[in-house]
């Protein structure tokens, strides 16, 4: 690799020694630091699978966010969610000595479904760890990809240790659902699609979970929209990377409780070096905010997006004054929700 | 007019003298038949108002139907419906004396908003005469496009006589739903555009309740593409257009019982010539049918289309030997859905 993140902190002048010397030389970090060549290369290998999704705008919320916001669906990438970005670029770019012993994770989220329809797309095996009690409908999108499942009991030990079983038994290679350059490269993709697609934007608020769509996001700014400024948007209920933001330090999350299922993770050991270097700031949204966005965009834009997607526009509503008069994009992460449990359905209604 | 109905018929080779020798003198025809050179007209008429709305496709219903489909998504239209086409032709297109006095309808549904938005865009008032027992969900939407409101009590002679008082007292003028070539030539463009934007269609299918919308759509098909064969998607439970199809007279709907509120209207006089000439078949569809295909395009394209929209795609699932392999456009006439409401949440859980 040409790039590499020392590279990459040193153009930006500023310069995390501590976060930088450590995370080069960490696992996945083989894969390489993804520079800007890499990222125009990724996207040409994956363009042919993945959804070019539409940028949208809406009057009726650029008149309640005194903005100009720019929505990149990814509610509408294939696997309903931006994961396949990342998940197909996994895979594409497995060897093929790799590919035919398979590909495994434990996730029951859409990374989940993502790899499951990457690997079916390349017509190799996808082992995904899940836990026992995983919804059905989740269990069921997997497998409708062709995903072969393997149940363990709901602890992050028990996940681990089943995936190395499943690892050792068919030699598949592990893909992690964010902490992998090739991953972050994958995810970068949407955000410089959107640069291509819509006036130049001030800002940028992407949701933030493990880190991966944040962290490529960062990169494809940086590359591709320079004098945008990046902001992450994250539960106050799961707000590790809010956390590790402000105390420069990784601080993984602690009893995440939202409705936002996407974003319970922690940031990774390689999307944290990003994101401390390149996020103007983490915004916090609470839990009402999340679903008061998530049923304005289903009433005013009229698409599907899941609660992790919504956040993007909480943080606009919630923290107004970085984005008045701005143009704004915002990544609607994804779509997959479970019809029969809305959230706005289970609190007490007092607007309606 | 250079095109008459007559001359339209005639060229179409399918000449029912009997329905096209009435409906020349009725109520605005004198607003003239709209020809080829009158909907492009119109097209760049509402040019600047309307949404050009875009075509998706769905790999998975596409699966799911065996045919191939063109989804022309009037759900993202301002107003969140095709009416907003005709709606906004006919009030641009009124005389300047004529708009100072504002325009008038009743209607409780999507016709209601999309007049109270045009007239605003205008700067005009638009009178709604609406039951009192009309869902405050719907006297919200109307009211927030600056509709003026007069409620009325919920039967069709007293939102008639009502309608003439606003109309005798104010000297607006009444823009019907759907029963006048200026609403029929604005909704025809939502066919045009959709010919525009895919490859040739073998098929299109399109809701009818009143058959503004079917009834535009014939003629764009018939200008643009006379190769496609147009079908009309209609509620087995408000029958009429596929009764009036089938005994080549005009048939009032009785009692209306279904889901797609849309739907529940009449066939009119300009409207049902048109559709008994042009139409290749009116296609029935069930409830249970119509919430499915609601149910699996929120799942599998993202978007929120109301059962009246859903209608098409279920049209495809019942009867699919006029599909199968083919390319079929359908369209999504809108997404307007009380979100506290919804359907499939009211039926025995049987699939989940």
């Amino acid at each position: 690799m040409v790039n590499s993140i020392r590279g990459f902190a040193k153009e930006n002048r500023i310069i995390r020694r501590n976060h930088f010397n450590t995370i080069c030389y960490m696992d996945n970090s083989h894969h390489g630091f993804p520079g800007k060549n890499k990222i125009a290369d990724v996207r040409e290998i994956i363009a042919s699978q993945v959804h070019r999704t539409p940028a949208l705008t809406c009057a009726s919320l650029n008149e309640i966010t005194g903005s100009f916001l720019f929505f990149k669906c990814e509610n509408f990438q294939k696997g309903g969610a931006f994961k396949f970005r990342g998940a197909s670029h996994a895979v594409i770019t497995l060897s093929r000595e790799d590919a035919v012993r398979g590909v495994a994770t434990h996730s029951s989220g859409n990374h989940a479904q993502a790899l499951a329809l990457a690997a079916s797309m390349r017509g190799i095996k996808a082992h995904i760890v899940m836990p026992e009690n995983a919804p059905k409908i989740k269990v069921a999108a997997v497998e409708s990809y062709g995903g072969i499942i393997r149940f363990c009991r709901p602890t992050l030990p028990d996940r681990e240790s089943t995936l190395l079983e499943v690892i050792e038994e068919c030699g598949a290679t592990e893909i992690h659902p964010y902490n992998d350059y090739r991953i972050i490269a994958g995810q970068a993709s949407a955000a410089a699609e959107l640069y291509e697609d819509t006036p130049l934007l001030d800002c940028l608020v992407v949701p933030v979970g493990g880190g991966g769509l944040l962290s490529g996001s960062i990169l494809s700014t940086r590359y591709f929209s320079p004098g945008t400024k990046v902001f992450g948007a994250e539960p106050e209920q799961a707000n590790d990377a809010w956390e590790s933001f402000q105390k420069q330090k990784l601080i993984p999350v602690r009893n995440p409780n939202t409705i936002a299922d996407g974003l319970r993770t922690s940031l990774g050991s390689l999307t944290f070096p990003i994101i401390m270097e390149g996020a103007e700031d983490i915004l916090t949204v609470s839990e009402d905010a999340i679903i008061r966005a998530m049923q304005l965009i289903w009433e005013r834009m009229k698409i599907v997006v899941e609660p992790s997607a919504a956040t993007v526009l909480a943080a606009v509503i919630e923290h107004p004054l970085h984005f008045a008069g701005k143009n704004t994009g915002l990544i609607l992460s994804g779509g997959n929700v479970d019809l029969y449990r809305l959230p706005w359905l289970d609190r007490t209604i007092t607007n309606h």
